[in-house]
Formats: C-alpha cells, structure tokens, sequence
C-alpha cells in the first residue's frame, strides 16, 4: 500500500474528477445554504458535544481549541478512543485537523476527503479544502481577537507541527498554549474503554534476540554517542513491542499496545496500563527487581510526571527521536542541554535492520501469503467471467485466503480491491455503496497484505480478464519497467531510497506519465505495514543491508483505471567487479504479473533478462501447490 | 569543473596516496619537531604579523580569533585582498580556517590541502587534519578559558558557520562574540588596493532584459510574498552584477566587482566603491535622481550603518536569501519580524532561469569555446608523440586558443591539464614542480573553460594516444554511460537534480566504481563557473526550462589515472506522448569524445542512439573549419 502523504496536487486531479461524479447525486452530501439546510443521513449532529467543549474551553479563557487526528505517539492508525476527530467533527477520514471557537467550528482536510466531509459533517462545521498548517493559522489569526488563548493537547502535536503554528503564527500577536487534559475527552461520554488484556509476548521461534539483548544493545548505542545521553525515551509504539518482543491489540491492523519506555544505563522503566500485564509477561520481564535488566512497570498516564522528576537533577541528558516524540513530553526535558535529538530514535534505526531470524522468517511469511494472493487471481480468472463477482467479494476472499495460512492474525490494512475507475481513486476501499461488480471489461486492482506472527505483507497486483486497451498496455509495462529498474539496482551502502526513486517513475516519465503518492515504504516483523524509517521518500534512512521495503510504481487515469505492482524485496550485498559494500534488492513477493498487460517490446534486454532471476513472466493460469 | 566540496572520504583516499608519495620527498616539507626546526623554502615566516594581531586582541580582550578563508560575500573564489588566511597563516589554499590564541595559532583544512600546509607553515602554526566546525570548536574548547572572549568578523561569516559553532559549544561554557573592524586588515600593511576602475555595464548586444526591467520583476516578486518584505538586500557578487547588467574584475576568474545592493519598492541602493563609478556608469545607473527606477550610489563600506538606519523604523521587513549574506548583516536585522529569509534570494532563482537571449549567446560561447578545446585536443594529438608536450605547455594552449575567440575574457578558472596519475588528485593544476609529460602511455584529463562577454563555459575530455588497457575503456565507458543516462532522461518540470544525479553514477556502480565529487552544476551568462542555485546537489534549486547545468560524472584510479566527462546542458521542454510540462537536457558543449576509449559493447541500444542526435561519436581527427 503507497504513503499518499505527499505529491497531493496530483492526487486532487483525481480526486476533482471523482467530486464532479458525485456532486451528480447531490442527496448524498449536506447543503447549508439551503434553508432550512439539507443534512444527509449520514450526516452526525454535533451541536450538543459542541455546546459541551466550548463551556470546558471558557474556564480556561480559550478562544479557540485545536483537535488534531493522531494520536500520543504520533501513530500512522489509531484506536477508536483516540478518534477524537471524528467524535467531534463527524468526519471519519483518517486526516484533518479540526478548530472550534466560542462561535464556529472548522475542519480543514485534502482533497482526498473532500466529498465524505460534506457526507459526514453537519452545518455546525465549516469544510477548508486545505490541510496545510498555515491555513489553519491564516483562519486562527482572521478569527481568533489577538492576544487571546488558543488551545491545543500538547500530547497530539508532533514537534514538527508545534513548530509549523509557531512559524504560521509568528508576525502574528497570536500563540498557542499546552492545555494538559484533553477537552474533547471531557465531553465524549462513551468513549471507548483500552481493552483490558491483549498484551503477550513474541514466541521464541519468531526471534533471535531476547529483549535483554535488545536493551544491552541500545545502551551501547548510548554509550557510543558523543553527546552522552544518560536515557532514551521510546514513544512510537513500535519502538515498545521490539524492545521487549511483545505484541497487542490496541489498534486496528497494528499489532501495538499503549506504552512508552524510559531506558536509563542501569534501569528501564515501561509505562503500560498496568493491569493488563498478565503474571506471565511479569516473570517475562523480570518486573519485580531492580536492576538494569530488570523492567519496572509504572502507569502509562504517569510518563509526564516520571520524565519531569528524572529530568529535576543535573547531569541528565534524554534522547529523543523528534519524528515520534510528542510536544508534551518534548517541552517537559528542559533546560536545552538536558535534550539530545535524532529524527529516529536508536530503537528505530536498530530495528530497520532485519537479523537472520528475522530475515528468514519475513520471507517465509511471504512465501504463504503469495500462496494466498494466488489463490485468489486464479479463483477470479474462473469465477469473473460468471459476472457475480464484485469488489467486495474480491477482498473477501483474499482476506479469507490468507486467514487460512499459518500464524496469520488478520490484514495488515483494509483491502484495496477496486476495479476500473475506482482504482484511479486515492485511499479507495469497497464498501456497500461504492462496490462495482468485476467484469472482463474493466482492469482490476487488489492491495492487500496480512499479518502474521512471523512477517507483515503487503503486495499490489493488477490484472485485466479481457482484452486491455494499448494504452493500458504500455501504461503497465512501463509500471512494471519502473518496478524492474529499482529492483535490479546496484548501489553503495548507504544510498538513500530517495536519491534513487526516480527510477520507479522514469519509464513513465518518457511519454509524460507519473504517479502522485510514494515509492515504497518499509516493511517488518509483526509491525506496522508502514515501517519507517525505511523507503524512498525524503525522511527515510538510507539502505543497508538486511531492510526490506516495498518498491510500488503505479498510474492512475481519472474516471478510467488504475495501475499499482508492488513488491517487497529486502536489500542484500552484491559481489561488483571492482568494489566492495554494494547493495541490491532481493524480491520476496512471489506472486506473478499479467503477462498479458506486458509489451515486452517495449523492455530492454536488461529489463528482461530480470524476470528468469527473479519472478516467473507466466500467465496467471499457475496451478498453486505451494 | 567538479564541486569537490562533499564526499571527501573518497577525495581523502585519493589524497593520502598523493601525500605517501609526497612523503618521500621530505625536503618538501617542513619540520617542527627536528633541532632547530627545518623550513623549506616555501614557507613564510609568520612571526611578527601574529606577534601585531595578538597585539590587537590584546586590549579587546580576547582570547582567540578566528580567520575564515572566504570573504563577506560568501564568495567561492576571492579576491587577493580577502587572502587573509594566506597573508596570516602562508597557506594559499582555497578552504581552511585558522584560529589565533595569546600563545598558540592553529589551521585547520582537508585532506586535500595537508602536503601544502606542510610546505607553506612555519612552525609558528599546528596543521589540524580535520575541517570542520566542531573539530575548531574542540580545540577552542580546550585551549580557551571559560567564559573569555573568541572573536570573529561577522562580514567573513555566514549565518549557517555562525550557527554551527553556536552548536558546537552549546554544551560548554564558551560563546563567539562578534568584533567589527577586521583585526588581520589591521596588521596586513601591505593589503592588496581595491582596484581603482573596472567597472562596466553589458553592451546591449547581450543583454534582452534592461537593469530598469529587472527591478520591476523583482519587485514585482517581492510584492507577491505573503510575507510582505518591504525590502531586499542583496549580498551575493552575482546578484548585483545581474540586477544592473554590469560586471567587474575584483575577483580572479570571476567578473564580480564588490557590491551590495538594498532594493525596496521605490528606492534602490546600490552599495559600491563609489569613486570606481565613471560619469558614464552613473548616466546609465541614473544616478543623479531619487525615484524607484534611479540608482542612489552609496559608498561600499556603508552598507552596515545604511541597513541599521533603515531597519530602525516599525513595519519593514528586510529579505534575505540565507546562503550568501553575511553574519554582520544578518545580525543586524533586528527584532527577528523584520526579517524575511529564503536559501536563496529571489534574484538567484529569476537569473536561474535564461532568458531566450542569455540562452542563445551561451550556446554561441560554446560554439567557441568548443573551436578552441578541439584545437587543443587536435595539436595534442600530433604534439604528444613528438615527447617534447607537458600538462603545462597543453594548459598553456587550451588558454592561448580560447583568447583567440571572439568576446574572450579569459579561462573561468585555473586550467585542469592532468597526466596519468595527476588526474586522480582532487583539485589539481599543474605547476612547474608537479608538471608531467604527455605519452602516449598515460591517459589525458583536461578540465578547462572561458570566460565570454556572451557566456561562461566549463568543458572536461579525457583521451588517450596510446592503448588504453580494458580497465581504462571500461571505466571510461561507463562514466560516458553515466553523462549519456542524465543527458537523455525526460522528467517532470520541477523534479530536482538531487532526484537525477544518480543516473551518472548507476553504470559505475554497477561493476563497484563511484566518484567523490558532484555531478554538475549551474553555468551562466558571464559569471562565476559554479553558477549556483542550479545543479545536482542537495541544496540545488529544482529544474526549470531554460537553466543550464554541467553535467560530469568522474571515475579516479589512485595513483594511475582519472576520468571525467563534462558537458554543459540547457534544460530544454519536451514533449511527450502523454502529458504537458516535462523536460529534457539539450547538450550546448560540442567537442567530441576519444572513441578509442568507449566500449560500445557495453552500451545499450538506447545510449548508442543517443550519439547522432548529439554530439557526434567520431574520433578527434576531426578538421576544424569552424
């Protein structure tokens, strides 16, 4: 599945074609300025939990409250009890940001969102079709009188965002103020509960490492760092279950549960909800001793106040990684010297690199899951033809395919299963309203990927029943050129995705094609689908060897068909002629391409000397014994 | 010409080979600790100008002075009178820094510059092998009493140099403070004179856009920014030479003239020597009038005290572009509202872009410039095996026939003309100690370009009279592949070079080889030859129609021979099957390459057809009837 975080203009070509759509059926989406104003059904009335925030926000002399949609730990999904967007607003896209004063309320999103915002929302909200701070703070500094309080939950803003308002609001007499306590939590009586269990511990088959060889090796990284940092603090969820090989339930398609760690040379401190931790995970990890590698457990609401008395004396010297760690605890390791930053935290760069059990067992995972993604290419090459297969009947079945493989535990995301023009569609999933039924006419595209106890999948594979158009051809043979040129790259350790990215699109680019969303992304063990920090866009690491990322051209044409072929591939040393530490991928997805959506005229002998390497060039008629 | 300024782990292979041999030399090279100290007879005796400096810090109560190599426009070549480091330190090298104490004197540089150092420092000076900020701030650390004062000139600093070693002594008890009035032009007796003339304005023939023109479109830039600067300062030499059409000789190479200019919406400072400028310079600048299309001379030292009055008032806000103005200016823009910052300023981003006429002469120059390099490589070609041609006596030529075209205003930097070995040495120009013959057994690189009153150009060939071995072929072929692969690449408008650049690396590292140093940068109208912000490296600007940029990827065999193949290209619109707004490279430089070195064997059908479109592939017994 891409990142679609970046390149929106292009995204919002798409997304313009599919609004001019929909505004045909106009029912479907709110109209204020009718009178009296027209709400869809789907439309939630927020005028109470409005009344509500606002006298919370009086008090406290607030003219203005900011309600982010991420979470503590700045986390790509989020659990129900943290969706205080979509509480407030209505609106259940997966970003936005929204702003209520005393007298408006206003939620600024992309494109992408546009039409399920004027579905969700009521009249009490303005829509800003524009996601960016600065438009944010534009709006804040026209409504809010100067001087006057604006509010925000220091615990949902990253530093790169506190640090965007303040750049916003600077010529302005305007400022924002750390309000501890979420407001919006005040007012949403029914918000969900944290599961009372769910967290266990990884499997000895599934890893190399015991977590006290983790700690002892992240305390050498400590105590390698020239700026001597006396703790680390870990607050990305995923930086917690590798640490201590554990696993949760607390987020949808993440395998996480809520904490943070605290990791000193001769303490360790993890802040879980407390009553969750069985007897078992206890013994596990030694929690009642004292020692260096002995795992205290304290509250998960009591890491503010534990950070500020560790920081109280002098001498002590926290890192942090800047691109998980929120403002609250951020702005509590004060003064400056008492900071030490990297973008990622030790854990994270630690974490990139796969170790041989880790290496072996993601593969074997994607060895079951290829299984399962054939499974279903070749049931829709027969059932499709019949005409009583859809959208959702697709994602079904690959879901169920893959539930059936070993240690599977679920989808790594919502399938994307989309065919014709719903695959030029950013963010698309099928749902009810908007499933098409599959037919020889139209191409097809699944994104999909599972979790399983050993390995996370994602892989993206188009195809076409009938006979495709030219252009379809050449579009997806240049897809899949873009795929084979990243692929069969040679390069130095410690190249970065993004300084060789170009090559996925280039072969688009030729004949004035390109796609609007990322490259790839890093994949893992049990983790999230999305595993930074390795890829190829800008914030990403470089390559070394033992990562594994998705490489995931695509192009997609408005009101007609989208094209997607993503693979995973770890990157793995290459022998050169003339020098040492070279790099290339190695493609660990096994499921085959359409070779009838390939003009193999168009490839270089390079490019097809590629597929006898590594991926069989073979219609999808493969009778699968695996 | 390479920016060698980044990879320098690869140069310092390159150079600890040059110093091994150097080394056997030692008469060459001074020595401390010998009884008495030996010097050689290149370097200078430091002792009574340190003895005045120290003498100057004295009453100002400092305790270490730093001397930065640059000048206070961020120059990258300076004029003799900005030589400072040179005049206190002997060592005439391009990058270094040295810091001066009651009782020590230190120099800092790279590995480039270690063997030279060692012949131009008398023993009055340690050599520290390390160039960067946090490694003087180390020392000064440790050698300078807390608390007690370090001086710099902030005109000599920029503000990113200001901010590392802000950075770098955080941690410690020790700040910089700045000290007007530079302290090493206070013991320089003999300084170098500002120039008394050489100031002239572009005839009309070179020109399509008039200063007045120009004015209008940057104001009109300034106008459109949100952030509402009510002036620009321009602190770059290029920046003023563009706006007002005009060019000087301050600087070696480089057709600067030393200037600032502060650009509001109607009024124009220009900040200059103002007894260079004739009656005629002040008629043509309209001198004599105040309005916002006339020009008010102001004399060139008053820049500082001219920015202070006008930043006093409330409601401006001064523009700045961030890499090329000085600290002393910088820090003068005071409270931090009144200041508006980019990387660069809004004059370097317009010039960028050539108009049609700056792009019509620049290829004529290289019509030109390419006559005299085929002479050059022509004559050699008969010369070489007569034994009696050297690397100077072919640097001597190549600058004999580029005088001889039309509008000639000399090389654009010191000839590169580099035998066998010579050639893999970062930054070499042959002297009368380092000069090696031509045979017909070692490989040729020549680096060299011209300055034109219609162009500036930058050309690199690397050739063989002899039997190159298979190596020679491979890596030569490869490195053609690499400016081949670039050359011919369509892209997006607005895709970055930062983006591309490995393109001219992929073939090398393919088989293990790589090159230490940037693969092309930004080529203009009668400026400096590293016309920056155009190019392939981080902090370059991205692509737009009508920039040119060098493109030249490299490959250098330690101690036996060096490849580079450098051409100058105009990014050029380019249309496609499918799309609008996509580019291509046109190559301007028109000099053919060794055929006997390439392998086409190994090139792809793509490359092969990339020749006759081009530059043709024919070997250099070409007849010139140009």
């Amino acid at each position: 599945m891409p990142s679609w975080g970046w390149m929106l203009p292009l995204v919002l070509v798409l997304v313009l074609a599919a609004l001019a759509g929909a505004a045909a059926d106009g029912q479907t989406e709110r109209n204020c300025s009718a009178s009296p104003p027209y709400l869809p059904s789907t439309a939630v009335n927020t005028s109470v939990r409005l009344q509500e925030l606002r006298a919370l926000m009086s008090p406290l002399d607030l003219s203005a409250y900011i309600i982010p949609a991420t979470d503590a730990h700045m986390s790509e999904y989020i659990s129900p009890r943290d969706a205080r967007l979509a509480f407030m607003t209505g609106f259940t896209g997966s970003a936005g940001t929204a702003v209520v004063t005393p007298t408006k309320a206003a939620l600024w999103t992309d494109s992408r969102y546009w039409v399920q915002a004027e579905r969700q929302m009521d009249c009490n909200w303005e829509l800003q079709r524009d996601a960016s701070v600065s438009s944010v703070a534009e709006w804040l500094i026209s409504e809010v009188p100067p001087g006057s309080g604006i509010g925000f939950d220091p615990f949902l803003f990253s530093l790169k965002t506190r640090e965007d308002y303040g750049f916003a609001l600077m010529s302005s007499n305007h400022s924002l103020s750390s309000v501890l306590g979420n407001l919006v939590d005040g007012v949403w009586k029914e918000r969900p509960a944290i599961p009372p269990d769910g967290l266990v511990r990884l499997p000895d088959r599934v890893t190399q490492r015991s977590w006290q060889m983790k700690v002892e090796h992240i305390r050498s990284e400590m105590a390698e760092s020239p700026y001597k940092p006396t703790a680390l603090l870990l607050s990305a969820l995923d930086e917690t279950a590798w640490l201590f090989n554990m696993r949760g339930g607390d987020i949808p398609y993440n395998p996480f549960f809520y904490s943070y760690t605290l990791l000193t040379m001769d303490e360790i401190w993890l802040f879980v909800h407390a009553h969750r931790v069985t007897e078992e995970l206890k013994v596990y990890l030694n929690a009642s001793c004292h020692g260096p590698l002995c795992v205290q457990l304290k509250d998960y609401d009591s890491v503010l106040g534990h950070l500020q008395t560790y920081v109280a004396p002098p001498g002590v010297k926290v890192w942090i990684g800047t691109e998980y760690t929120n403002y609250a605890l951020y702005e509590t390791i004060t003064p400056e010297e008492k900071l030490m930053t990297s973008s990622y935290s030790p854990v994270l760069t630690t974490k990139a690199v796969k170790d041989e059990t880790e290496q072996r067992i993601l593969r074997d995972a994607h060895v079951r899951d290829a299984v399962a993604v054939i499974q279903l290419l070749t049931w829709l090459e027969k059932a499709v033809p019949g005409g009583k297969e859809t959208e959702l009947t697709a994602a079904r079945h690959v879901d169920a395919c893959r539930s059936k493989q070993q240690d599977s535990r679920g989808p790594s995301f919502e399938t994307i299963s989309a065919s014709g023009p719903n695959a030029a569609l950013a963010h698309y999933s099928p749902t009810a309203e908007t499933s098409r039924p599959l037919t020889v006419d139209e191409m097809y595209l699944v994104d999909s990927g599972g979790q399983y106890l050993d390995g996370t999948t994602d892989i993206t594979r188009t195809v076409h029943w009938g006979t495709p158009t030219s252009m379809q051809r050449e579009a997806f043979t240049r897809v899949l050129m873009g795929n084979i040129e990243i692929s069969r790259t040679v390069f130095p350790t410690g190249t970065r995705g993004v300084s060789m990215e170009m090559l996925g699109r280039r072969a688009l680019w030729e004949v004035g094609l390109n796609y609007g969303h990322g490259t790839g992304h890093g994949v893992g063990n049990y983790f999230g689908v999305h595993e930074w920090p390795v890829g190829f866009q800008g914030n990403n690491i470089a390559f070394r060897a033992g990562m594994f990322t998705s490489i995931e051209p695509g192009y997609y044409k408005a009101n007609d068909f989208g094209i997607r072929i993503e693979d995973v591939a770890v990157i793995v040393p290459k022998e050169t002629k003339y020098g040492h530490n070279y790099l290339t991928f190695d493609t660990v997805s096994l499921v085959p391409y359409d070779r009838k959506l390939i003009d193999t005229a168009l490839l270089s002998s390079q490019q097809r000397r590629w597929f006898p390497l590594k991926i069989p060039l073979s219609p999808l008629k493969v009778e699968v014994s695996l």
